[in-house]
């Protein structure tokens, strides 16, 4: 009966890291639309957000049939529990990315604003919080998890980086402001994915330590 | 057992609704704070979100520890992992009141861009979804969830027309660019909290049903 069980959750683990695997490409893609202004990988953002929707109902129903069945330990049982959650944030992250992709849309119809520097490199920085965020899950890591919580500062930073680079932009010409105002909101999309990734990671360390930071991690962290 | 069970079980209800009470009057307190642009009202927000996050760390311990105790059935069981979800949805609309009431501040230091009509009427609109989204999982009912999920189209709407509206004062006077920016970054905060509350909606609609239209909820309500 042990041995079933661990094999399941073995099979769980896996299906999550797959669905994460899947969210980080989502993020990827959609800025890649938006820096190559490509509307068919815009599109595909867009259609195939169903399929992270689909994993997620899956993990959803599996950690519920485990609970239910093999009335797992209290450490057991808060893997579950967390794996649920977590799925719920690659889900939203999902979501998120197909924002991004509706906001490239809108930007490919009109002239380009300016070169992207800043978005795609605090894109890359919220994609490898989701990687590591999730890595910190499956392999129990407290101090992979810190790491993402600590970057999380960085991602804030290129935010307010680029709204201050844009607001000069839309200040000398009234004519940049709806294209200024699209790429406000990717950034603040993209900060919410890096909040979701921060949220994991301190689930993760609140897991591990036993202790709940999720709601001062970074106090602690310092 | 069960019944000393089914106590825990209303204990735990009341104390949902009681945070849900508090993620509401936050609501209120973060756009009250901005249209009277009391500061005051503003900080006091900010400080205390704490409460709601700890109101959450305790939702949730309740919740393992009686899926723990109680090896519940299969419907107490999807009861307690969607109040634990649910818990969650609350503790971030708590700090997106907390974000309102961060641009609040900085719109008072500056002089008033306009009357504030739309944002308020959002504002209700979003705190009405949350309560009721609350109200139909606690009582069990599709049919006021679903009132849920039809509002969210509203919101939507609202928060087109408030962005077409601030891009006309921003074209005319660019003086008003950041005042707008940050009124248009409230409109955003508070789809955000109709879009928890539309998340819980589904999900009382999916448990109800009894099957899953999370992600395709209108089209299946039209």
């Amino acid at each position: 009966m042990q041995r079933h069980f661990d094999e399941e959750l073995n099979l769980l683990k896996e299906n999550l890291l797959r669905m994460a695997a899947l969210a980080e490409s989502r993020i990827r893609s959609c800025i890649d639309a938006l820096v190559s202004r490509d509307e068919e990988i815009a599109k595909k953002v867009i259609e195939s957000d169903e399929q992270i929707n689909n994993m997620q109902m899956e993990v959803d129903e599996t950690c519920l049939k485990l609970i239910a069945l093999h009335q797992p330990t209290a450490i057991d049982l808060r893997f579950l529990t967390m794996t649920m959650k977590i799925s719920d944030e690659l889900e939203r992250i999902g979501d998120l990315a197909v924002n991004i992709a509706e906001c490239s849309q809108k930007l490919i119809t009109e002239p380009l604003l300016k070169r992207l520097i800043d978005i795609p490199r605090m894109a890359r920085l919220a994609e490898n919080m989701v990687k590591s965020s999730i890595d910190a899950f499956v392999r129990w890591d407290a101090e992979l998890a810190k790491t993402v919580c600590e970057n999380d500062n960085e991602v804030d930073g290129l935010k307010d980086q680029i709204l201050r680079e844009l607001l000069t932009y839309m200040m000398e010409d009234q004519k940049t402001i709806t294209r200024a105002i699209e790429l406000i909101l990717v950034s603040r999309h993209l900060e919410r994915i890096a909040d979701h990734a921060t949220n994991i990671a301190e689930d993760v360390i609140y897991m591990v330590k036993g202790e709940d930071i999720r709601h001062h991690a970074m106090e602690k962290i310092k």
